[in-house]
């Protein structure tokens, strides 16, 4: 989703400039294709969410050429990471898909999850908030900055009848406590920073691949579907939907 | 508040065993004067929640001399912890009593209260479910065998009206989603255990000391009060409390 994440805001907007950070830049040829056709309107930068010295310098790098955002997006997370090693702590399977039971839950998977879909974008938004308070407005039609984080509603614990994915559900309702926490904050500022948490509905994605068999019919979205409804939510973002918690087709999700 | 649940508990029922954990028993007075009075039934056990191994080993040791439990609490948890030295890691001093704002957010705070508030208490029940789902009527009121987890307030995203407790407060929302999903799965067994979820209200005890100059007069509860609504709370459960989150009042809180 990232990537038409990135190709729709440029061809959205004929000027603006757009920075995507990922892991390894020049390992996507998605990235690396769309740099070749918008050249300097597209900035990649190399970013790890579990490093946070990355996010210390894209931030640095950012006011330095920019000097502000308009709106800032946290699209990344992870689900399940099938035969990821982790040789640094222990030699480890992470395989968050096999989380259907208590008794198979791992303390590793736990903290990854943590590690990448709650502290990630919370440490983004700690050192990207100050360009956004300079910047929020300019060139859009929002009045507001905008923060927007991919939630999931399976993050939601009202709407958890399902059970299962200890470690993405309990990430993802750490990252909406999180969000509404700041968002509390920024409500208080002189120019407020709206920040708003984001569920994409189902879209063909490597993420979902491992479950798509379970999608009903006409329920699983194309990236471009879903980000055009998250982008269409962004653009016409008010003051009083700052903290709330959206689904693609902009109905609230209970927490 | 863990030393006087253990007190109720043994002071409520002349015949309960009651098996306590802690990370050091040896150095708790409060432990040890509980156990020259009441000798055999209680037992003191090791358990640190950041090692899994001494929660493991506490469950196979309770399997072994019990057999059962039939009620399971988790009352642990850190709010702010001045001066705490994590050689391992890098010497950095914790102290969540700063998270006032974004800007101050540490990475390692917001880890260290994930692993203890919210991991641990799901690890303990991964280990301990076994010893509930086949000894948790016996000898008591309750038809069902009972997990009480003790959560808090500001963990609520519904109710965050104040922001701040960046870390606190998202590792109680991401205990109370493990706790929720838990709760989905022991739904479906033959014999049910029924998940809570607590808050004691604002008690006077080691974790609240900082910020009681804040609290309304009359709102501050002393252990005694607290626990014994809670035990009341556990000894009233009944199936359809399954999964849900209440005050010391029985009033329940939104998500
Ligand atoms: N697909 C769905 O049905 C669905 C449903 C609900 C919510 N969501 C949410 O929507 C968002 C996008 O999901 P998606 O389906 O597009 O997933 P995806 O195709 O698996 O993409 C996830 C992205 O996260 C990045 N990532 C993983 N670990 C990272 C790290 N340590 N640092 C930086 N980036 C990292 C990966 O970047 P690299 O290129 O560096 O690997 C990858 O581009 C996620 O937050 C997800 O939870 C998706
Ligand atoms: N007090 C309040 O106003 C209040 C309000 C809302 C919710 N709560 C919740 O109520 C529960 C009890 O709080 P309290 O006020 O009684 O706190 P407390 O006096 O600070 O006691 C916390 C306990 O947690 C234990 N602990 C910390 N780290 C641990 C670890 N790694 N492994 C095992 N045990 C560990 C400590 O045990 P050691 O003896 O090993 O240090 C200590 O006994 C907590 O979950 C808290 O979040 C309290």
């Amino acid at each position: 989703m990232c990537l038409t994440l990135v190709k729709q805001l440029l061809e959205k907007n004929e000027k603006g400039q757009v920075i995507a950070t990922c892991r390894n830049p020049n390992g996507s040829a998605g990235l690396l294709e769309l740099k070749s056709k918008f050249a300097e309107r597209l900035d990649l930068q190399q970013l790890d969410l579990t490093v946070e010295t990355t996010i210390e310098e894209s931030a640095k790098s950012i006011a330095e050429r920019y000097g502000s955002l308009n709106v800032l997006i946290n699209a990344s997370g992870i689900l399940s990471i099938p035969d990821v090693l982790q040789p640094v702590i222990i030699l480890t399977f992470f395989n968050f898909s096999t989380e259907t039971t208590l008794s198979k839950l791992q303390r590793s998977s736990l903290m990854l999850a943590y590690e990448v879909n709650a502290v990630g974008p919370v440490l983004v938004m700690k050192h990207m908030w100050p360009l956004l308070s300079i910047g929020g407005r300019s060139g859009t039609d929002r009045d507001v900055a905008v923060i927007a984080n991919l939630s999931a509603r399976v993050g939601s614990i009202g709407d958890n009848c399902l059970g299962g994915w200890h470690s993405y559900r309990s990430s993802k309702a750490s990252l909406n406590q999180l969000t509404k926490t700041v968002s509390v904050e920024f409500a208080r500022k002189k120019d407020p920073i709206v920040c708003l948490l984001l569920h994409p509905g189902t879209v063909d994605t490597d993420l979902s691949r491992p479950f798509q068999r379970n999608v009903p019919e006409g329920k699983l979205f194309t990236k471009e579907f879903s980000v055009q409804k998250l982008l269409s939510i962004i653009s016409n973002a008010k003051r009083h939907d700052n903290g709330k918690f959206f689904a693609w087709d902009s109905q609230e999700i209970p927490w």
